[in-house]
């Protein structure tokens, strides 16, 4: 196969059918989720023996064994693709919205109308579900998709786009709105990262290395996250009980998630007050801590943490701390490490909560809240595509919306300028 | 000079100061505003010398005249600068504002904040006004700005500067928030384009040619538009005064700006009853007209237009005109053909107007107006940095909003994920 000229037919094909699936009503785009999930229902034999070949080969590759789980659709695992695209589907559909229309002293009225963005890249991983999830939000917001999954799940993804394109023939929209890469050439993915002609933006999901190498590359705009470095502030006179569970939820209620408090930073005012107590919760939870001089002054068994350490993303039962003069230094130490990803103070003071919320420069910033809160589904955005830690366009978790952008629309009665 | 070790030191000055006028208050930076104009009027002879040395220097370069005429720093063109100063200065400050605040199931309010960019990089060409408008209107947002004029300039844009320090440092803000590079080596631009650690977005305005070079070379997202293709499509039933006034007023009101229409579509069912008075009317404005076979089988003494015809941005008194079957062949022409910046219908069939908003994929799309109308001022955003035909973050002019993003902000009361 000619890589080139394999993706030069995608992307052509992806192109046509944005400008169809744009036009489309929201009965149509509907009607195509939900008849692809009845598709998907009815291939559930296809799909084990699709998923069974890929599973076979990655035995073969010797893949480790949380990737092996990652690639394995299982039947709960199917039921819940299934669940996913009816919720879809219910969702409001964000396209076609005009708002802020005012009159001008022209005569003209000018407001913005929401549009979806085009034709959306998808680079992800192991997991076939993404396969579903990615594609159902992209064709709700008026979108078509060009999907590259993971070589090791090629056949599971070949097998869903089948049942995916079976929805689209069904509500009458043209089957290239949806596309799996056929393919487990590396090249396509170069390719796809560099048809600014075809492909509006990419959204990469997977691990750093991925994403990084993407951003590098890319010859399109791209919507990423790469690290999340994530941080609890717990502020003078802050409530230490509800600091204490802040803390606790912030770290361990999921290790390998990006909102998951990676530095934990104590006010001195409170570092002998609150340092023990949560010493003796992350002992029983199993986290290691690495701590600066003035938290080992107070914990004495604790590691060092190294410079090193302020800017680790651990994805482990492992977390550093660190005791700060106050809210300036604490602000200071977020936006120098951090990521940019999600932060949160615990504090009862209204002044020094309102700064954290301004100068804190973080997708998410919050206060007197888990950061395992920053997430599509716990904003109320009903599903996400990712989470964004770059300035324009979306920042934090990514919704419908976010895969739309809006356009200038001019109401006229004959105006000319004068 | 070490172009890269002073780039790299110009980022890092814009990017710490950057967070400090993230965080000061509207009034500081209206105060910078405003002491920047009263040291621009004081200073009248100081910038009167700089551009007299830039204007010498350009006649012995041989700069040609529309050049030279741009470079020059008149009386009444310094007395605009003042009054933009001012204008900024009244216009109401994006930043801070929050919206859409939600109270989610789990108890956590959810909501969006508005905030800078962080450091904005300009690069422009011969005009010095635009170091003035350019800052001005990236300091009200917020954001630290890197300006880099055109090497013709730098006398005149060095002299602005220091007016602009002046301004900052008497309302106690860093001078670094705006910072003028005092080089015209060309590897400064190279520089600024490719830091994404210290630079969130870049502006260019200029030709194509130095947006094309910028957008390639770019390693940071850059806010642009290339072309400025319009069209002005006249549907069946139109009432043909008020076509004949916008097709005019399009076409002949500037030649040079980039909302300027450059190919008219006229449906099949007016082609005989309008395009004989529009010819007339471009002839008297001295317009030459290149038609496709139907138009010139209406108005036999018209060129011929060429396939390259339908892509061209005349800038000059030269229009494309098309006979199309009706509204679909002519969406489906604009979309192909022009470039997504502005296009209108005249039309007084509703449903019509309705799917030319919807499927014309343009940054504006209007109504029964002028192309001419696509425009920060005409918009009510009190100002512009540029338009953008990008898809992601801002599309058509871009005012101060444009130079903000919006981060989530999370009120708990101590919720934590369960």
């Amino acid at each position: 196969m000619d890589i080139e000229q394999y993706m030069q037919s995608v992307g052509r094909a992806a192109r046509e059918a944005s400008a169809k699936v744009a036009a489309s009503s929201t009965a149509a785009r509907n009607a195509a989720l939900l008849a692809a999930r009845d598709a998907l229902d009815g291939a559930r034999e296809a799909l084990a023996e699709a998923n069974a070949r890929d599973m076979a080969r990655g035995r073969d590759n010797d893949l480790d064994a949380p990737l092996l789980d990652r690639l394995e659709l299982t039947p709960a695992r199917i039921d819940a693709m299934l669940e996913g695209l009816a919720q879809v589907a219910a969702l409001p559909d964000p396209v076609g919205s005009i708002s802020d229309m005012n009159t001008m002293p022209s005569g003209i009225c000018v407001g913005k109308m929401r549009v979806p963005l085009g034709v959306i890249g998808i680079i992800y991983e192991s997991r076939p579900n993404v396969t579903v999830e990615a594609a159902s939000l992209c064709l709700k917001s008026g979108n078509a998709t060009i999907l590259r999954g993971g070589s090791e799940a090629l056949s599971s993804n070949c097998a869903i786009a089948a049942c995916l394109a079976e929805g689209l023939r069904g509500a009458g929209l043209p089957e290239a709105a949806v596309q799996v890469l056929e393919t487990a050439d590396r090249a396509a993915v170069g390719q796809l990262i560099a048809m600014p002609e075809f492909v509006d933006v990419i959204v990469p999901r997977g691990g750093k290395g991925l994403i990084e190498r993407i951003s590098r590359d890319a010859r399109v705009p791209v919507i990423k996250h790469l690290d999340g470095v994530c941080h609890v502030y717990i502020d003078e006179g802050a409530d230490l009980d509800m600091a204490l569970d802040i803390a606790v939820n912030a770290k361990t209620h999921r290790y390998g998630t990006c909102n998951t408090m990676e530095t934990l930073l104590v006010s001195a005012a409170e570092a002998a007050a609150v340092l023990p107590r949560l010493a003796v919760a992350y002992a029983d939870a199993g986290v290691e801590l690495r701590g600066c001089e003035r938290t080992r002054r107070v914990l004495s068994g604790v590691a060092v943490a190294s410079e090193q350490d302020w800017y680790e993303e651990y994805l482990a039962p492992v977390l550093a701390v660190k005791v700060v003069d106050g809210l300036e230094p604490a602000i200071a130490h977020i936006n120098r490490y951090g990521s940019h990803h999600t932060d949160s103070i615990v504090t009862r003071d209204h002044g020094r909560a309102m700064r954290f919320l301004r100068e804190v420069d973080s997708s998410s910033v919050m206060i007197n809240a888990s950061t395992r809160f920053a997430d599509g589904f716990e904003y109320g955005l009903g599903a996400e595509i990712g989470i964004s830690t770059d300035k324009l366009h979306a920042r934090g978790p990514v919704g419908l919306e976010g895969l739309t952008s809006q356009k200038y629309v001019v109401l006229g009665e004959g105006q000319v300028r004068s």
